[in-house]
Protein backbone atom coordinates (compact mmCIF):
# COMPACT_ATOMS: atom_id res chain seq x y z
CA UNK A 1 0.00 0.00 0.00
CA UNK A 2 1.46 3.54 -0.84
CA UNK A 3 0.76 5.91 2.34
CA UNK A 4 0.79 9.80 2.21
CA UNK A 5 2.16 11.17 5.12
CA UNK A 6 0.74 14.77 5.41
CA UNK A 7 3.29 17.17 7.06
CA UNK A 8 4.77 20.54 6.34
CA UNK A 9 7.77 19.69 7.44
CA UNK A 10 10.84 18.26 5.27
CA UNK A 11 13.13 17.16 8.02
CA UNK A 12 10.34 14.35 9.30
CA UNK A 13 9.78 13.34 5.82
CA UNK A 14 12.89 12.77 5.17
CA UNK A 15 13.48 10.68 8.31
CA UNK A 16 9.92 8.66 8.29
CA UNK A 17 10.75 7.91 4.48
CA UNK A 18 13.98 6.36 5.28
CA UNK A 19 12.65 4.10 8.44
CA UNK A 20 9.41 3.13 6.71
CA UNK A 21 11.55 2.00 3.83
CA UNK A 22 13.17 -0.64 5.83
CA UNK A 23 9.52 -1.85 6.80
CA UNK A 24 9.20 -2.22 2.85
CA UNK A 25 6.20 0.84 3.17
CA UNK A 26 7.02 3.52 0.51
CA UNK A 27 5.46 6.80 1.71
CA UNK A 28 4.84 10.12 -1.09
CA UNK A 29 4.27 13.52 0.95
CA UNK A 30 1.58 15.77 0.84
CA UNK A 31 1.96 19.62 2.38
CA UNK A 32 -0.92 20.90 3.67
CA UNK A 33 -1.37 22.33 7.05
CA UNK A 34 -3.41 21.42 9.84
CA UNK A 35 -5.60 24.29 11.98
CA UNK A 36 -3.58 22.76 15.25
CA UNK A 37 -6.30 22.65 18.35
CA UNK A 38 -4.95 23.32 21.72
CA UNK A 39 -4.65 20.41 23.67
CA UNK A 40 -1.86 18.32 26.30
CA UNK A 41 -2.06 15.14 24.35
CA UNK A 42 -0.25 14.75 20.82
CA UNK A 43 -2.57 11.95 20.44
CA UNK A 44 -5.55 14.01 20.32
CA UNK A 45 -3.67 16.57 18.17
CA UNK A 46 -3.09 14.03 15.71
CA UNK A 47 -6.41 12.25 15.70
CA UNK A 48 -8.09 15.57 15.29
CA UNK A 49 -5.71 16.75 12.97
CA UNK A 50 -6.09 13.45 10.81
CA UNK A 51 -10.03 13.97 10.95
CA UNK A 52 -10.18 17.49 9.45
CA UNK A 53 -7.69 16.06 6.83
CA UNK A 54 -9.93 13.66 6.08
CA UNK A 55 -12.25 15.73 4.25
CA UNK A 56 -9.30 16.81 1.78
CA UNK A 57 -7.10 13.70 1.24
CA UNK A 58 -8.70 10.87 -0.47
CA UNK A 59 -6.03 8.04 0.12
CA UNK A 60 -4.70 6.66 2.94
CA UNK A 61 -2.44 8.69 4.82
CA UNK A 62 -0.98 9.96 7.95
CA UNK A 63 0.21 12.58 10.27
CA UNK A 64 2.40 12.98 13.22
CA UNK A 65 2.38 15.26 16.27
CA UNK A 66 5.53 14.99 18.31
CA UNK A 67 7.24 16.40 21.36
CA UNK A 68 9.59 16.91 24.27
CA UNK A 69 8.03 16.42 28.02
CA UNK A 70 10.43 17.97 30.72
CA UNK A 71 9.39 16.29 34.07
CA UNK A 72 10.41 19.22 36.49
CA UNK A 73 8.87 21.53 34.15
CA UNK A 74 5.44 20.48 34.75
CA UNK A 75 5.75 18.63 30.73
CA UNK A 76 6.55 21.59 29.51
CA UNK A 77 7.37 22.23 26.59
CA UNK A 78 4.92 19.09 25.74
CA UNK A 79 2.88 19.80 22.68
CA UNK A 80 3.84 23.39 21.98
CA UNK A 81 7.76 21.83 21.46
CA UNK A 82 7.98 23.66 18.43
CA UNK A 83 6.48 26.84 19.12
CA UNK A 84 8.63 27.22 22.67
CA UNK A 85 11.77 26.81 20.65
CA UNK A 86 11.25 29.22 18.12
CA UNK A 87 10.52 31.45 21.24
CA UNK A 88 13.39 30.24 23.53
CA UNK A 89 15.39 28.02 22.03
CA UNK A 90 17.48 25.41 23.65
CA UNK A 91 19.69 28.11 25.50
CA UNK A 92 15.83 28.46 27.56
CA UNK A 93 15.70 25.28 28.53
CA UNK A 94 18.98 25.24 29.54
CA UNK A 95 17.83 28.50 31.96
CA UNK A 96 14.76 26.90 32.79
CA UNK A 97 16.83 23.91 33.99
CA UNK A 98 19.81 25.36 35.62
CA UNK A 99 18.75 25.15 39.42
CA UNK A 100 16.38 21.92 38.72
CA UNK A 101 17.25 18.88 40.47
CA UNK A 102 15.85 16.32 37.64
CA UNK A 103 16.67 16.44 33.97
CA UNK A 104 14.60 14.05 33.32
CA UNK A 105 12.42 14.29 30.06
CA UNK A 106 10.99 11.85 27.30
CA UNK A 107 10.03 12.20 23.08
CA UNK A 108 6.77 11.25 22.49
CA UNK A 109 5.56 11.17 18.66
CA UNK A 110 1.85 9.77 18.06
CA UNK A 111 1.09 9.22 14.51
CA UNK A 112 -2.65 9.08 13.77
CA UNK A 113 -3.49 6.75 10.02
CA UNK A 114 -6.20 6.36 8.29
CA UNK A 115 -6.08 3.27 5.49
CA UNK A 116 -8.95 3.84 3.74
CA UNK A 117 -11.47 2.18 6.17
CA UNK A 118 -10.38 2.42 9.31
CA UNK A 119 -8.47 5.01 11.56
CA UNK A 120 -5.90 4.09 14.43
CA UNK A 121 -3.57 6.31 16.59
CA UNK A 122 0.08 4.44 17.53
CA UNK A 123 2.62 6.24 19.74
CA UNK A 124 6.89 5.95 20.20
CA UNK A 125 8.51 7.15 23.38
CA UNK A 126 12.21 7.42 24.00
CA UNK A 127 13.10 8.43 27.78
CA UNK A 128 16.22 10.44 28.64
CA UNK A 129 17.42 13.30 30.15
CA UNK A 130 18.69 16.84 29.42
CA UNK A 131 22.20 17.84 28.85
CA UNK A 132 24.15 20.36 31.25
CA UNK A 133 24.62 22.29 28.26
CA UNK A 134 24.67 22.20 24.79
CA UNK A 135 26.30 19.13 22.79
CA UNK A 136 26.88 18.89 18.96
CA UNK A 137 24.27 19.67 16.05
CA UNK A 138 20.93 18.38 14.47
CA UNK A 139 17.68 19.45 14.65
CA UNK A 140 15.28 21.23 17.31
CA UNK A 141 15.90 19.31 20.30
CA UNK A 142 18.50 17.40 19.48
CA UNK A 143 21.92 18.45 20.58
CA UNK A 144 20.11 18.98 24.58
CA UNK A 145 18.63 15.26 24.54
CA UNK A 146 20.54 12.00 26.06
CA UNK A 147 18.78 8.81 25.73
CA UNK A 148 18.55 6.87 28.35
CA UNK A 149 21.73 4.48 28.29
CA UNK A 150 23.52 6.80 26.07
CA UNK A 151 26.37 9.77 27.31
CA UNK A 152 25.19 11.52 24.22
CA UNK A 153 22.92 13.84 23.12
CA UNK A 154 20.78 12.96 19.61
CA UNK A 155 22.70 16.12 18.60
CA UNK A 156 26.21 14.46 18.86
CA UNK A 157 25.18 10.76 17.70
CA UNK A 158 22.39 10.97 14.71
CA UNK A 159 22.79 6.94 14.74
CA UNK A 160 21.36 6.57 17.82
CA UNK A 161 18.85 8.79 17.19
CA UNK A 162 18.01 6.96 14.18
CA UNK A 163 17.60 3.93 15.75
CA UNK A 164 16.13 4.13 18.74
CA UNK A 165 14.34 7.68 18.63
CA UNK A 166 10.54 7.81 19.54
CA UNK A 167 9.50 8.44 15.54
CA UNK A 168 11.26 5.33 14.62
CA UNK A 169 9.08 3.27 17.20
CA UNK A 170 5.78 5.30 16.10
CA UNK A 171 6.65 4.76 12.70
CA UNK A 172 7.24 0.85 13.16
CA UNK A 173 4.37 0.34 14.50
CA UNK A 174 2.60 2.39 11.99
CA UNK A 175 4.60 -0.42 9.48
CA UNK A 176 2.90 -3.33 11.60
CA UNK A 177 -0.71 -1.78 11.27
CA UNK A 178 -0.55 -1.71 7.81
CA UNK A 179 1.12 -4.65 7.05
CA UNK A 180 -1.18 -6.92 9.35
CA UNK B 1 -27.18 48.07 27.52
CA UNK B 2 -26.73 44.67 29.57
CA UNK B 3 -23.32 43.39 28.44
CA UNK B 4 -22.14 39.89 28.76
CA UNK B 5 -18.35 39.33 29.52
CA UNK B 6 -18.01 34.99 28.49
CA UNK B 7 -15.28 34.00 30.28
CA UNK B 8 -13.90 30.98 32.23
CA UNK B 9 -12.06 33.06 34.50
CA UNK B 10 -13.70 34.34 38.01
CA UNK B 11 -10.32 37.07 38.76
CA UNK B 12 -11.04 38.75 34.67
CA UNK B 13 -14.75 38.97 35.42
CA UNK B 14 -14.67 40.64 38.52
CA UNK B 15 -11.72 43.52 37.34
CA UNK B 16 -13.87 44.26 34.35
CA UNK B 17 -17.00 44.47 36.81
CA UNK B 18 -15.06 47.21 38.48
CA UNK B 19 -14.05 49.06 35.66
CA UNK B 20 -16.99 49.40 33.90
CA UNK B 21 -19.45 50.25 36.53
CA UNK B 22 -17.19 53.64 36.62
CA UNK B 23 -18.66 54.16 33.16
CA UNK B 24 -22.10 53.29 33.73
CA UNK B 25 -21.95 50.03 32.06
CA UNK B 26 -23.48 46.63 34.19
CA UNK B 27 -22.58 43.65 32.64
CA UNK B 28 -23.11 39.88 33.38
CA UNK B 29 -21.33 36.88 33.33
CA UNK B 30 -21.44 33.22 31.18
CA UNK B 31 -19.21 30.56 31.93
CA UNK B 32 -18.47 28.95 28.52
CA UNK B 33 -15.13 27.93 26.98
CA UNK B 34 -13.89 28.71 23.67
CA UNK B 35 -11.64 26.51 22.19
CA UNK B 36 -9.30 28.62 21.48
CA UNK B 37 -6.98 28.50 18.08
CA UNK B 38 -3.11 28.64 17.60
CA UNK B 39 -2.29 32.52 16.75
CA UNK B 40 0.44 34.92 17.41
CA UNK B 41 -2.14 37.70 17.95
CA UNK B 42 -4.40 38.38 21.01
CA UNK B 43 -6.90 40.05 18.86
CA UNK B 44 -7.58 37.15 16.16
CA UNK B 45 -7.97 34.80 18.93
CA UNK B 46 -10.54 37.42 20.67
CA UNK B 47 -12.30 37.38 17.54
CA UNK B 48 -11.97 34.05 16.59
CA UNK B 49 -13.74 33.02 19.80
CA UNK B 50 -16.69 35.65 19.69
CA UNK B 51 -17.00 34.12 15.82
CA UNK B 52 -17.67 30.59 17.05
CA UNK B 53 -19.55 31.66 20.64
CA UNK B 54 -22.23 33.98 18.14
CA UNK B 55 -23.74 31.00 18.06
CA UNK B 56 -24.33 30.01 21.44
CA UNK B 57 -25.00 33.65 22.81
CA UNK B 58 -27.95 35.49 21.95
CA UNK B 59 -27.39 38.61 23.20
CA UNK B 60 -24.45 41.76 23.14
CA UNK B 61 -21.43 39.98 25.16
CA UNK B 62 -18.01 40.17 24.70
CA UNK B 63 -14.83 38.26 25.18
CA UNK B 64 -10.79 38.59 26.19
CA UNK B 65 -7.57 37.39 25.55
CA UNK B 66 -4.50 38.84 26.97
CA UNK B 67 -0.61 38.08 27.54
CA UNK B 68 2.52 39.12 28.43
CA UNK B 69 5.11 40.31 25.45
CA UNK B 70 8.71 39.92 26.51
CA UNK B 71 10.99 41.51 23.94
CA UNK B 72 14.00 39.96 24.50
CA UNK B 73 12.39 36.15 24.69
CA UNK B 74 10.55 36.85 21.05
CA UNK B 75 7.43 37.82 22.25
CA UNK B 76 7.21 34.58 24.89
CA UNK B 77 4.55 33.93 26.64
CA UNK B 78 2.64 35.71 24.44
CA UNK B 79 -0.76 34.37 23.50
CA UNK B 80 0.10 31.24 25.28
CA UNK B 81 1.03 32.98 28.64
CA UNK B 82 -1.48 31.61 30.47
CA UNK B 83 -0.48 27.97 29.41
CA UNK B 84 3.29 29.41 30.02
CA UNK B 85 2.07 30.19 33.48
CA UNK B 86 0.94 26.84 34.57
CA UNK B 87 4.19 25.29 33.27
CA UNK B 88 6.82 26.99 34.25
CA UNK B 89 5.58 30.15 36.36
CA UNK B 90 7.08 33.52 37.62
CA UNK B 91 10.22 31.92 38.59
CA UNK B 92 10.66 30.31 35.12
CA UNK B 93 10.32 33.78 33.60
CA UNK B 94 13.26 35.13 35.59
CA UNK B 95 15.38 31.97 34.78
CA UNK B 96 15.19 32.98 31.02
CA UNK B 97 15.93 36.50 31.65
CA UNK B 98 18.70 36.08 33.94
CA UNK B 99 21.31 37.00 30.84
CA UNK B 100 19.23 39.40 28.94
CA UNK B 101 20.45 42.30 28.67
CA UNK B 102 16.91 43.78 27.59
CA UNK B 103 13.96 43.01 30.14
CA UNK B 104 11.09 45.30 28.20
CA UNK B 105 7.59 44.19 28.17
CA UNK B 106 4.23 44.68 27.76
CA UNK B 107 1.04 43.57 28.51
CA UNK B 108 -1.86 43.16 26.12
CA UNK B 109 -5.44 43.02 25.94
CA UNK B 110 -8.13 42.21 23.15
CA UNK B 111 -11.44 42.55 23.14
CA UNK B 112 -13.53 41.39 20.82
CA UNK B 113 -17.11 42.68 21.29
CA UNK B 114 -20.33 41.75 19.47
CA UNK B 115 -23.89 44.28 20.51
CA UNK B 116 -26.49 42.58 19.11
CA UNK B 117 -25.79 44.10 15.74
CA UNK B 118 -22.38 44.74 14.94
CA UNK B 119 -18.85 43.45 15.94
CA UNK B 120 -15.43 45.08 16.94
CA UNK B 121 -11.99 44.46 18.46
CA UNK B 122 -10.56 47.15 21.19
CA UNK B 123 -7.42 46.75 22.41
CA UNK B 124 -5.34 48.19 24.90
CA UNK B 125 -1.63 47.87 26.49
CA UNK B 126 0.91 48.80 29.08
CA UNK B 127 4.55 49.11 28.24
CA UNK B 128 6.68 48.08 31.14
CA UNK B 129 9.46 45.89 32.01
CA UNK B 130 10.27 42.57 33.81
CA UNK B 131 11.66 42.71 38.19
CA UNK B 132 14.36 40.99 38.54
CA UNK B 133 13.24 39.05 41.39
CA UNK B 134 9.50 38.50 42.71
CA UNK B 135 8.01 41.25 44.07
CA UNK B 136 4.32 41.40 45.83
CA UNK B 137 1.24 38.76 45.73
CA UNK B 138 -1.34 39.07 42.59
CA UNK B 139 -2.60 37.11 39.60
CA UNK B 140 -0.14 35.11 37.53
CA UNK B 141 2.54 37.88 35.96
CA UNK B 142 1.90 40.49 38.20
CA UNK B 143 3.97 40.11 40.72
CA UNK B 144 7.52 40.60 38.19
CA UNK B 145 5.51 43.27 35.74
CA UNK B 146 6.41 46.85 36.77
CA UNK B 147 4.85 49.53 34.13
CA UNK B 148 6.75 51.92 32.85
CA UNK B 149 7.09 55.15 35.19
CA UNK B 150 6.58 53.14 38.36
CA UNK B 151 9.46 51.35 40.59
CA UNK B 152 6.84 48.72 41.40
CA UNK B 153 5.57 45.33 40.32
CA UNK B 154 1.46 45.63 39.46
CA UNK B 155 2.15 42.70 42.48
CA UNK B 156 3.04 45.18 44.85
CA UNK B 157 0.50 48.09 44.36
CA UNK B 158 -2.86 46.86 43.28
CA UNK B 159 -4.11 50.78 42.59
CA UNK B 160 -1.35 51.13 40.03
CA UNK B 161 -3.02 48.00 38.65
CA UNK B 162 -5.77 49.03 38.80
CA UNK B 163 -5.60 52.88 37.29
CA UNK B 164 -3.10 51.79 34.43
CA UNK B 165 -3.66 48.16 33.17
CA UNK B 166 -3.95 47.25 29.75
CA UNK B 167 -7.24 45.57 30.25
CA UNK B 168 -8.13 48.74 31.93
CA UNK B 169 -7.69 50.83 28.49
CA UNK B 170 -9.26 47.77 26.88
CA UNK B 171 -11.92 47.90 28.62
CA UNK B 172 -12.61 51.94 28.42
CA UNK B 173 -12.71 51.73 24.39
CA UNK B 174 -15.55 49.12 25.19
CA UNK B 175 -17.38 51.54 27.10
CA UNK B 176 -16.86 54.05 24.67
CA UNK B 177 -17.95 52.26 21.82
CA UNK B 178 -20.87 50.67 23.72
CA UNK B 179 -22.52 54.07 24.69
CA UNK B 180 -21.00 55.67 21.25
Amino acid sequence: MKLTFVTGNTHKFREAERILKEYNVIIGRKDVNCEEIRSESCEEIALTCLRLLRRKVNKPFFVEDSGLFINALNGFPGTLSSWVFKKIGNGGILELLREKQSRDAYFLSAIAAWDGGREKVLTGKVDGHISLELRGKGFGYDPIFIPAGSDKTFGEDEKVKFLCSHRRNSLRKLAEWIGR
